[in-house]
């Protein structure tokens, strides 16, 4: 069975959407806008909803639709709006402590009745860096190893009540087991944290974990921490080799084939036909702002484009073992630009729809076959499907999309289970004191 | 007017709470018990809902009715479930940074529109400071001042979108003014902080700002920062006595006696009888167990009375000069115990139902007449009250107590305002860049 998460953004992916006429740029800014979307999402019985998040200013103050929300509080209140879709919320390692974090997703996850996943970051550049104390960001292959830490501390923490630690008997006024609530006493090179979490065992035990980085120390951390993870794969060959390379990695770590999930993006721009579909694509297209677009595309890759003139090709691009950002989504952009021979505003266009990741325009048909074509050919276990327009995209993915999917055998008619791990078929981890008492 | 705040804590107040028949335990780790109550504080038109916290497994597990949620997250859940009333989560200034914390808050106050407080703690104990990579807690001094840097920090970012930076015009393609996004560039001793904020300024511009420290730091810090301060002060006189101290050092921070309201703290045991209410009373401090209640008081002043005789005096404590913890309770304590001679036994029965607040067991009339003597006697702007059963306790405080005060014209019949702010009678503050540029 194939799995879903609609990832929300504003008012669609599109980075002109909110100029669009047939959006609100007002939602933007709303809570009900957030709520309707779980919604809608939910009467898809879509796996999950997700919410990206950066610690710092993003992009062109002018010209980008600004958000307010932070995504744990957001996913909290679209949680009250629903009973079942899966809220996933990226956090990043770098500039949090572990304890504070494993008790927001605790919390969430209680809240929700198991819904709570977490994608997993580790935040490039030096503007969210500024945020928090320092002049620059540390190096790529440091923050992973930070990120190796935080999770083994952040797993530990949701562990440290065995799952039945509360007695809860007035008569003799007992509330826990104190032999079942265990001190995590970590000391490793960048935490020292003592425990335990002040808050019983989650429904979901952990909540899921979520990554989307893949560089080589992405895909390594991946292979090790992550359930699920969200990609930008531009070409099926692309999409296969990379889908096979994580799942080769998983035996190493113990882990099976089925304990991760791959997703990579897709922006469905859908029309009735495939002309409307092209022509709703290209009135988006000429919305761009190029200064916006260039600046946005200059964050991405960790390289500064704003200066370099708009119709010439993309300067000499600094080797990838330079980059310190997202050196993933660096190398697709440099490749897509190189194979294509783009222009700086050609390349902009082409990444306006979803910023690297797959926008294909054509009927719920055509987006189907797209669908069952990765999903079949081992390039995709679901999709992470990225509305150019919100809500309207989503609700037409839901009405058009998800029927003809179901069709053909590929996706749910309807919830089987209650959590987010239940989704996507994943079990609930033993907590690890648990394992050693047995 | 009066003020009245619902502290909200678990199944109750006293601490024996959950062991009596009139609670259901299983409901202080069930977010529908936390929606239920912030209905029921909002049908009495209650100023603000408040929730403690800590950082750490706090007193006894194996007698304590641990809990599970985080403030913020529970209030936005809460806040999704009512309209008006406001929403006080406390969090530490010692164990967060001012970046993460400011967004938290500002998206509580987005989501609720406009109902966000914060309680702003120094989280005392070595306990709290094991789950932080330190292992003892910094100096009561010290942590004040990386409070107030933090509070300049979390306030700058808050103000760093002036109320009219965006534009939202499609045609243009302008979201916001960059000339009304400001860089914080903080450079101080514990924070460096460029900002700006990734979040529009807040319903309330900022988010009300709470206190509960009544030591000479917490009361200094209060009067430069707090626009409410919960305390528990024991006797009328020495109720006066404080709010004339917090009131009197306001002037010199360039404030007004009415931009801060003082609430001390209440527990209210009622019954239709005098009687009946003493029968409740006596009823749940039989039900305190004395190795919890000697744990939790241990912890509470910063002295280990864990190994003392219960039947002894309390032995000779040390100057609170060397107390790291909560200077001021730690004085109460020690004062009560010193004027009324009390045995360890006898204090933590005196403790057991508030902690240090005020226990009153009264018909509705009594605590009405309480409430009105504290407050027509300068001693009080409002009340922080602490039932000592949860949900009825409260519903029954909303039911008799407020009917009470209405009818001698003491408390609002009604919302006449939409933020928290409004219900206090608090202006909403200025950006202090739109200060600067006006």
């Amino acid at each position: 069975m194939l799995h879903l998460n609609a990832f929300l953004m504003g008012v669609g992916h599109h980075e002109a959407a909110w100029r669009h006429p047939r959006t609100d740029p007002s939602l933007v800014n709303d809570v009900r806008h957030f709520q309707n979307l779980a919604t809608i999402a939910e009467r898809g019985a879509f796996d999950s909803v997700f919410l990206a998040d950066g610690v710092q200013i993003w992009g062109d103050v002018q010209h980008t639709a600004a958000g307010k929300f932070e995504p744990i509080t957001l996913l909290t209140a679209m949680a009250a709006a629903t009973t079942h879709v899966g809220l996933i919320a990226t956090a990043s390692t770098s500039y949090t402590e572990p304890y504070n974090l494993a008790r927001l997703f605790s919390s969430l996850d209680h809240i929700s009745g198991g819904r709570a996943g977490w994608n997993i970051v580790t935040s490039a550049g030096d503007r969210a860096a500024q945020n928090f104390n320092r002049d620059a960001v540390a190096d790529h292959a440091e923050r992973y190893e930070r990120a190796d830490e935080f999770l083994d501390v952040v797993t530990a923490l949701w562990d440290s009540w065995d799952d039945d630690a509360l007695v809860v008997d007035p008569a003799s006024g007992v509330f826990a087991d104190p032999d079942k609530v265990h001190e995590i006493n970590h000391r490793g090179r960048f935490y020292q944290v003592r425990g335990p979490l002040n808050a019983v065992r989650s429904p979901q035990g952990r909540p899921l974990l979520v990554q989307a980085g893949s560089s080589e120390d992405g895909k390594a951390f991946a292979a090790r921490h992550a359930e699920a993870v969200f990609t930008a794969q531009q070409t099926f060959e692309e999409g296969q080799a990379f889908y096979r390379d994580l799942k080769s990695r998983l035996a190493a770590n113990d882990r099976l084939p089925d304990e991760l999930k791959v997703l990579p993006g897709i922006v469905p721009v859908l029309g009735s036909t495939e002309a409307e579909a092209r022509r709703l694509s290209d009135e988006l297209d000429e919305l761009i702002v190029p200064v916006r677009a260039v600046r946005q595309l200059s964050e991405l890759i960790g390289v500064d484009l704003n200066d370099h003139p708009l119709d010439a090709p993309l300067p000499p691009l600094p080797p990838v073992t330079h980059i310190n950002g997202a050196k993933s989504r660096f190398e697709l952009v440099r490749d897509l630009a190189e194979r294509d021979k783009l222009t700086l505003r050609q390349l902009i266009g082409r990444l306006g729809g979803g910023r690297g990741h797959q926008v294909i325009a054509g009927t719920p048909v055509q987006i189907a076959d797209h669908i069952q074509r990765w999903h079949e050919g081992g390039a995709a276990d679901g999709f992470n499907v990225m509305p150019p327009l919100l809500p309207s995209g989503l609700e037409e993915f839901v009405d058009h999309v998800i029927p003809e999917l179901r069709r053909r055998g590929l996706f749910r008619t309807g919830y089987s289970a209650d959590t987010l791990r239940g989704h996507y078929g994943l079990a609930r981890p033993v907590g690890r004191f648990e394992r050693i008492s047995r």
